[in-house]
């Protein structure tokens, strides 16, 4: 009996599950074998909950019950992991209902967490000084973290991060001489780009010290060391007068209540004569990201809408020129760190445990659901003071060069490829 | 002693103006003969005042002042009206001084002017119901009352008008077939190049009866009656469901407080498949237009930051895929429509008063100089529904064809005109 009742109620949990998300379509089967599935039979993948406790903590605590399960190895998905995840983010969205999963969760909490100094700092630190081996196993070779730009689908990674930087460098129309602030550089990419191909001085802010020990590194390998200073200090720190600012994945990390001190920061590095760009994930409605993403993987992160990401901006009267969403970039970009990364799966696993390396594919596979079914946008703000003189008559210089500058000698894909390697 | 007496007071009102415009190159000249000019003695224009109380009301009433005693002869401007105007923007915003001339009035009140339907409509017929004799003075052959786009800057007018309607289209992605639904179609030029050039059906909303009237005649005489339907109606009357939604310099008379009203008619109209685009005048940072201009020219004309126009969209979900600034085109538009509308003045004494053309003058040159001083800004902001399909990969069709266009007989420039003709 007992044993019949159990069951019984593993059936009405996986029911309520399935009933919860919305019907997608998914087939959920528990430990004892009972299995729910959507009204029409038919199913992208297998959710296999391997102890009822797994499904009891997903009912009761569905914002991490999902994502502890999965990295514990008590939930596991067969079949294609982010179609199953974009799938169940589509029917949970129609059925307007946000919880687990959907990174959807309708709370106010992110945008309430303090961010002081000393806070930023260790929440960056939590997620970028784990260190370049880690991420050099499914990164690209320069190590950028963020969306690469594909100005033709079939470019590898290597390549598109390059586009990316390019294109950062159009919108940003740099020339030689220039001094130039960048306010959250990773592993230090994007500054010696600048450096190498259009001959600015750049100063790099970055807290992340592991990074920021890297890129100096770099910086002297290259040569580049009396260019390019890497500086660990946060951005409200910087100091000094340049021609443009830009930053590249830092205002996710920076949080609505001090968008007013970014634009006061950036209003102090250029002025009414300079420019910059903002690139960040972002939303196309105000909502945190879900509980478990921002407990587990990118604590205090907060993606904006371009509404909110305007504050900086209007802060100090800087004029948008151009908003660009490349969300299929992003897609695209998180597909090829998901195959690296299982592909490194085996290496990985002598380094970290099993429950991280599960957590990091669940965090990537349902970022490319995120940003496939419309939860996540990624957008590129360009924008200029109001004595900035040069802004271009059209957007026609970021398309029509690009296409010579990818089919002739001076800089092809073979010579970007070789300065490098 | 009376006489000496007055022209000191002259003269002292003439430097009370000088200091709160901020010392723009300008020099003040009273009826009496009294001057005042910058420190360094350089000036770009003479604004001569023909009475006292011109001048006296100026000082009393700023915001309304100068508008007003130049509309009535008053006040003149010899030299350069633009760059005169441009010049005490720049002087005054530097001075973080608002008031008069910089059409930078800081004042909640047009945010909350009632704009019911009727109050609308009455706004919107104020400005656009003088009929088209008086536009086409100093319009272009379609009437397009709104920002042209210049591939090239040695466009005409008249090509830079179509060339827009182009790039909007363009950047909608319309199909022969397709459903569009516009609000707020002026004398119905865009309505009618959609459904000419790319074979949709159209229903365009507008509250002036007067271009409604001339928007129907237009689609009779040109054989399109039967694609698109011209409609004497409120935007929040639309009913219907459509591919894709376009809004070209509505949103301005929309107003903030009925921004979630207009993201709701969108989404009935277009759901989350559909596509759209609004083409707006906006501001770097949230400020009324100039009481003058409100008054006089646009009844409760508000134009929004990219932050505020944001919440039209946000409202229903809809992603922003592109936004772009096209300052510089509009301040290129509105010098061309100046030059037409002085050209014309002879012709326009014959219907107008002299006040009249005066007022429209000013408010003409004064826009030139906000777009050129970035007082004012233009934004066309592109976006769609979550399950929109068809996002293009990059936006490089919006330039590599147009060059294509431009080139072939397919679709030249010598086409186009003579099809519009």
């Amino acid at each position: 009996m007992e044993r019949f009742s159990l069951s019984t109620l593993d059936a009405w949990l996986l029911q309520e599950v399935l009933a919860v998300t919305g019907q997608p379509p998914i087939r959920y089967v528990a430990q004892c074998g009972a299995q729910a599935l959507p009204a029409d039979g038919a199913y992208l993948a297998t959710v296999r909950f391997h102890s009822r406790n797994a499904l009891l903590r997903l009912i009761l605590d569905p914002d991490t019950g999902f994502g502890d399960g999965f990295a514990e190895g008590e939930i596991t998905v067969e079949g294609d992991l982010v179609g199953a995840l974009a799938a169940t983010f589509r029917a949970m969205n129609l059925r307007r209902r946000r919880g687990w999963l959907s990174g959807l969760v309708s709370s106010g909490l992110a945008a309430l967490q303090p961010r002081d100094l000393r806070a930023s700092s260790r929440n960056a630190r939590h997620h970028y000084d784990r260190g370049e081996d880690f991420y050099s196993h499914w990164l690209d070779r320069q190590m950028l973290y963020t969306c690469a730009y594909y100005p033709v689908p079939d470019l590898t990674l290597e390549e598109a991060q390059i586009a990316k930087m390019d294109h950062v460098c159009r919108k940003l129309q740099l020339r030689p001489g220039e001094r130039v602030v960048e306010a959250g550089c990773g592993w230090g990419a994007l500054a010696l780009f600048m450096a190498r191909h259009h001959g600015v001085e750049v100063k790099a802010f970055n807290v992340s010290r592991e990074q920021v020990r890297y890129a100096q590194w770099r910086a002297r390998e290259e040569g580049l060391e009396r260019k390019v200073e890497f500086i660990e200090d946060d951005y409200r720190n910087i100091r000094g007068s340049f021609d443009a600012f830009v930053s590249v994945g830092m205002l996710e990390h920076v949080g609505p209540e001090h968008y007013a001190d970014l634009g006061r920061v950036i209003q102090n590095a250029i002025g009414r004569r300079g420019r910059g760009l903002l690139h960040f994930i972002g939303r196309s409605h105000a909502e945190p990201l879900s509980t478990w993403i921002r407990e587990r993987i990118f604590p205090a992160a907060y993606p904006p809408t371009v509404g909110e990401s305007a504050r900086v901006l209007e802060y100090a009267d800087y004029a948008i020129l151009d908003v660009e969403n490349l969300r299929p970039h992003y897609e695209k970009t998180l597909m090829e760190w998901l195959s690296r990364f299982e592909a490194a799966l085996p290496a990985m696993r002598e380094a970290e445990s099993e429950d991280f390396l599960r957590a990091w594919r669940l965090y990537l596979a349902g970022s490319v659901a995120g940003f496939r079914m419309s939860a996540l946008q990624l957008f590129q703000v360009t924008f200029a003071g109001q004595d900035y003189t040069d802004i271009p008559w059209t957007r026609e210089h970021l398309y029509t060069q690009r296409a010579i500058d990818l089919q002739t000698s001076t800089r092809s894909k073979e010579s970007w490829m070789a300065a490098m390697s």
